[in-house]
């Protein structure tokens, strides 16, 4: 095989295969980025145990000039250090006999060892199914907004993950811990299918995190135990999470006795303040004391110490008195999801889930269940 | 003991403190920060079994006011947390009886648990002896170009630091591992004493790199086994590593058969190039070869390749044959330091060592023994 390629995209997509391996595989060969060069388009593919990966480039863009087709079993990493420090603005890469390939440049040749491409499993892309369009910009931003109430370590396997579903007509990606819900409604533009719903692993999000541009739209096809997002040229394939996600809407209170309106930076603020952390790294209990026109925040740090804080730059609807104490680390995530200028606080009473919301942006919701203090 | 003062200073002054303490300590006194608040200034006091440092702020300056004398002693990394999270522009410190410290803005206040001032040990800071002045950004410089020959853990004690010492009526600063040799110039306005050499250990080194300012002189105290250095209002104070260093102006070669000139930038990138690490992390031989107009750059690459690479753009003075091996490490090292658009090579033969200098900075020496290739 030989093909000459712009070094920038290759060295861009090798590093989208090279991210999701596993180098402490036992076995080599999933180590390992398969190129197939075949006659109009070279097509790099790699796997873990739960993500495969296929980019495609087709011949005449990127400059790819395709002279011999073929197949090969490249280390990634090798590849990607050396094609960050070439300057060559096109490389040319060939076999060479005894499993080496050549990458060189103008006036540099690096010969590197390569994997037998034959121990390299056979995967099928799914990419037929039901189909959801959703525009990349608004899925990163919702992934980020929802991601942190998932504990990727949850012993209820389908809480480690996000669930992804319709919902009366709307589409929703929601993410729960068990402590906290985070909810995102997403306006699909096109027709939404009558059902759809699966639950991608918390890994694997972060992945397609990275993946996403700034520019399109992904699409998403489920089948079987399988969901495939198509991002351009790029199949992203992650196994989902089996079991039955929790209907949380049921747990969303719609009620409130006590609204507070605050702006975010500054409540935000406040509360970092507060979360000062013990030597062993456990998570801040605040008070949260609404008192008519005042608000006090206090917190206790085992060992360490004390503090309290008064905070009057509120506007208030509903009883004026509040009494609740909550984890502070669960408030400063849910607050940082937030682009908006300010938020509201819903509060029922102290043994209620808070619900933080913004009317700047009506399609996000967090909801923190309260601590019980002593 | 009251007093208040501007945040961000007091934040400045407690973290300089606070980055030598050794938290893993067995003796809890020993990771405090001890202040002093006398009637007309307070000092911050830390140390280690190697360094200690003493941090003074006189009244009147940075907005220090203070109300009442006494000593505590504080847990730093707390109330860096806490100053660094605070809005306030000038804050209040007091002690509060059983052993708390209330540290206090506009509207909120922290109580923090304090350490017990009687347990910190004695500490005599030396401030006289014999004294070297030296700029603060060339000292800076200096150490930064130095430190890279200094191998932290070399067996040979006296060289786990770098050697300062006056040869020949000029200053020298010069780091070796036994491989590479390190060496500065520094030229010094003032009258320099007659004899000055002393060793200062490689974390010290790198402490006293962060302690530098932009502005300013630094002034060098020797006495018994202490070096102090005294920066501004801040007395760093070090063991020294005992032991003669080598008398390295016996290695620095003079005579040369080649000289190469080079385009710092472009041989830099072209030797990173080359020198691609195996799994191990071992370093490269890289082999250099002249011949005639050409210069040829390989590598090979334990179980994963090999590189190779014609460069012209040089100029050459003497022998236009060269071959000779060495650690790509030690190269690239060496190239950084200069921050000159040129750099000379100059070799002997593949026996003897490489001299690195520009004719842009002639106070800057680096050697690097070759590598016997087989």
């Amino acid at each position: 095989m030989i093909f000459s390629i712009n070094r920038n995209i290759f060295l861009e997509e090798i590093n989208k295969c090279n991210r999701i391996i596993d180098y402490k595989s036992l076995t080599p060969s999933i180590t390992g980025i398969l190129l197939e060069i075949e006659v109009d388009k070279i097509s790099l593919i790699s796997t873990n145990s739960s993500i495969s990966i296929k980019s495609t480039i087709f011949s005449g863009t990127n400059d790819l000039i395709i002279k011999e087709t073929g197949s090969i079993l490249i280390k990634g990493k090798y590849f990607l250090e050396i094609l960050r420090r070439m300057e060559d603005e096109i490389i040319n890469i060939s076999s060479v006999e005894n499993n080496i390939v050549s990458l060189s440049g103008e006036k540099s040749e690096f010969s590197l060892n390569t994997l037998d491409f034959n121990d390299f499993p056979l995967i099928g892309f799914r990419e037929k199914g039901t189909v959801i369009k959703i525009n990349n910009i608004e899925l990163k931003k919702s992934l980020n907004q929802t991601i942190i109430a998932v504990n990727e370590w949850n012993q209820k396997i389908v809480l480690a993950g996000l669930n992804f579903a319709i919902n009366n007509g709307m589409f929703y990606i929601t993410g729960t811990d068990g402590f906290r819900v985070s909810r995102k409604r997403i306006l699909i533009e096109e027709q939404i299918p009558e059902k759809f719903e699966t639950n991608i692993p918390y890994k694997s999000i972060l992945e397609i995190i990275k993946l996403l541009p700034e520019k399109g739209e992904c699409k998403i096809v489920i089948i079987d135990s399988f969901a495939t997002f198509i991002i351009n040229d790029t199949l992203f394939q992650t196994t989902i999470l089996e079991g039955q996600f929790p209907n949380v809407n049921a747990v969303f209170p719609t009620d409130f006795n006590t609204t507070i309106y605050v702006n975010n930076k500054k409540f935000f603020k406040l509360i970092s303040r507060a979360d000062i952390r013990s030597e062993d790294n456990s998570s801040t209990v605040v008070n949260f004391i609404l008192d008519n026109d005042r608000i006090f925040i206090k917190s206790n740090i085992n060992q360490i110490g004390s503090f309290e804080e008064e905070f009057r730059e509120f506007e208030l609807k509903g009883i004026d008195e509040q009494n609740i104490c909550f984890n502070s680390k669960y408030l400063i995530d849910s607050l940082k999801t937030f682009e908006t200028k300010n938020i509201e606080l819903n509060f029922i009473d102290s043994k209620k889930p808070i619900v933080i919301s913004s009317d700047e942006d009506l399609n996000l919701n967090q909801i923190i269940l309260p601590m019980f203090s002593n």
